[in-house]
């Protein structure tokens, strides 16, 4: 598995650590043989999830935790691999012993979305019907096929409701999922850094990374693998485009400004820093990233979108839903800005359900949901406190399952 | 000459027209022999400029206002062609007879910069010393370079000072710097919707655009004219990317939202009906504009930084200008905020200049400024009202040239 460090951008991690590493941890695998019905109608007759578990469940089976990925990165959350001891999990100044999500008290479980390219079934993996990559034959997925599989992952390892189900960006997305068609499942949803929909200009900027991957002619309408080949310029094109939207303009002024790497040189070859840096994040994501699950990936953020089951009524979208909420925003993320959560917020408090909201003043745009900003990661281990308590004492309400 | 109607993106006209066309125009070409040097160290031996002008030069030659175009606009800024009647300058909102820039009053003149394309010598034009379009040969050009052409047309056409040099965007820093660089040549300097230099954000925008032309395979280098093809997915994709930041967040909302063109298809076909827009876009720029040249402007706007002559302070690279400005920007400029204006009100307030500023309550981000807002034509047109009373008493203080 290749190393990746966040799920976005490159933002440094910024503090001391708090708590300890889970340590050595290990990717493990689901198979399912009961096909999966998608939202696009057509149905995945088998599939895989790649997984990881930290801590333990507990015997009542109530204190598990479920992370959801955004766009590029994978169920490997927190801790490293024995074999492979700089891949540190993307989460992990988030989830581990004494963090916020404290493994001494919770079972926290990662997964790899269907679709990606971590070891999960997507477009990498092999189609059983061909005995080939599936490539561009494998459906196009949405956030609720995503929470589908994820539901059959908790019935398979005996999680019959979550203590919460958590995420950021997209993975908020896939957390307020839960709450709506899943109510009886999860007992609280973390939504950070996310928003009810994409607006105008998100999808844009989708559109064009896509269009970026779709017109390189190395990506041979999907099926670039059977000519050993990658669409590697549009890749790395479209990860410059999305590196733009996870940082604030503040933070790439102060991190980089108007910096020369050497002097003017009148040529198209880097001059300023930030030109070395975005080909330098462009290279390294189009060697580790798969294309066609990219262009799923930002399909399935483009069609997220409850509110639509509701006519266009998010509070009412949200009416099914019974957990509790925790909404965090940060002030510089203008991809998903504070405003998009206050939408999820005030259609909660429409609904009189029970939300708490934070905005962190933080300096690093998007990206910031993935730093240990001291406040930030108060009010999520606070929140978690409070969950640790109740589920404590509850019992169970499945039997184990194998 | 190709059709287009907005240096930028394409929001449209809004409000009743003021005043008249200038109807019919006929595009000029000068030809110099003088050899210019450029600041990249190169010398071009000899070089063209394509220009318009429209209304008269007074008798003592005072009335002349110079309008310097942004990225992909070219000296074709008001009026239309008798042969191509619905190609209207890209300003016809705001110069003509009873506009702003009135021309029963003033004598104005656009020109095509120094490495474009639509006339003036640039990558599409032939090198005389190879007889072949000089393609990738083409020198990389500053704002300075094409200030220091123009300066050489206003000789040629009898204008020893401007009465006004006008632009927006990229046009704004060209009044910036001949404000700075040629102080006895002009009276006052419009500087809209501009910025005193790149931020990091706005180089990182251009630099994705760049990869998308550079690393398409139709551009062979730069040299594509010679293999008959034009690297149409990487202008598609540099246009996409420049439009999203010259329209507001909000605009795009307002226009798009999560419009659908004909309901979920679960496909990489436009869904969104701002994808079809985009795509759209896309495709139209492709088809008119040089690569080269996308290149080239997107390095000068780079480029551009007047401070760093001054050791990094504005306000001492300000010193030696002693016309009067007017700075405007509009509230939703993301691409250039109302803060880089004042940046550069403020420099001027400390250099003591005279400096009205005017920020524009408009919806249209960037865009705005090609937009006929009536708070911002009642300020510009007041402005060059002022400018008319003065300049009509002024004596010419240069020969007249043939």
């Amino acid at each position: 598995m290749p190393s990746f460090s966040a799920t976005t951008g490159g933002a440094e991690r910024t503090g001391a650590p708090q708590g300890r590493s889970v340590g050595v941890v290990q990717s493990r695998s689901a198979h399912f043989d009961a096909p999966l019905a998608l939202a696009c109608g057509r149905t995945l007759p088998q599939y895989d999830l790649a997984y990881e578990t930290y801590g333990e469940l507990n015997a009542a089976r109530t204190n598990a935790v479920l992370v959801c990925h955004a766009l590029n990165a994978s169920h490997h959350v927190a801790g490293f691999y024995a074999d492979d001891p700089d891949n540190v999990g993307w989460w992990d100044n988030m989830v581990g012993p004494g963090k916020p999500l404290d493994t001494d008290r919770f079972f926290v479980v990662g997964v790899n979305n269907l679709g990606s390219c971590f070891g999960s079934s997507g477009p990498v993996s092999i189609n059983p019907a061909t005995g080939e990559p599936w490539g561009s034959d494998f459906p196009l997925i949405t956030v609720e096929d995503w929470v589908d599989a994820q539901a059959q992952l908790a019935d398979r390892i005996g999680v019959a409701q979550w203590a919460a189900v958590m995420g950021g960006s997209l993975g908020g997305m896939q957390a307020i999922d839960w709450a709506i068609r899943y109510p009886q499942r999860i007992r609280s949803a973390l939504v950070i850094a996310a928003a009810p929909n994409l607006s105008a200009e998100n999808i844009a900027f989708n559109e064009i990374a896509r269009q970026a991957i779709l017109t390189d002619p190395e990506f041979h309408g999907g099926q670039f693998h059977a000519y050993g080949v990658k669409p590697r310029r549009g890749l790395r094109v479209a990860r410059m485009i999305g590196h733009i939207t996870y940082l604030s303009d503040e933070q790439m002024e102060t991190k980089f400004g108007r910096q020369l790497r050497e002097g003017l040189k009148f040529s198209f070859a880097p001059e300023f820093q930030i030109e070395s840096y975005l080909r330098y994040q462009g290279e390294k994501f189009a060697e580790y990233y798969d294309a066609n699950t990219y262009l799923r990936i930002t399909k399935a953020l483009d069609y997220f979108d409850p509110a639509t089951r509701a006519g266009g009524d998010l509070a009412r979208a949200l009416s099914t839903a019974t957990c509790r909420f925790l909404v965090v925003s940060f002030t510089t993320d203008w991809r998903f800005p504070a405003s998009r959560s206050r939408e999820i917020v005030k259609a909660l408090v429409r609904q009189r359900c029970d939300v708490s909201y934070a905005e962190i003043a933080a300096p690093h745009g998007h990206d910031a949901f993935l730093l240990d900003n001291p406040q930030y990661h108060g009010v999520v281990g606070a929140w978690f406190g409070r969950i640790a308590r109740e589920v404590a004492g509850t019992p169970s309400t499945m039997a184990a399952a194998p």
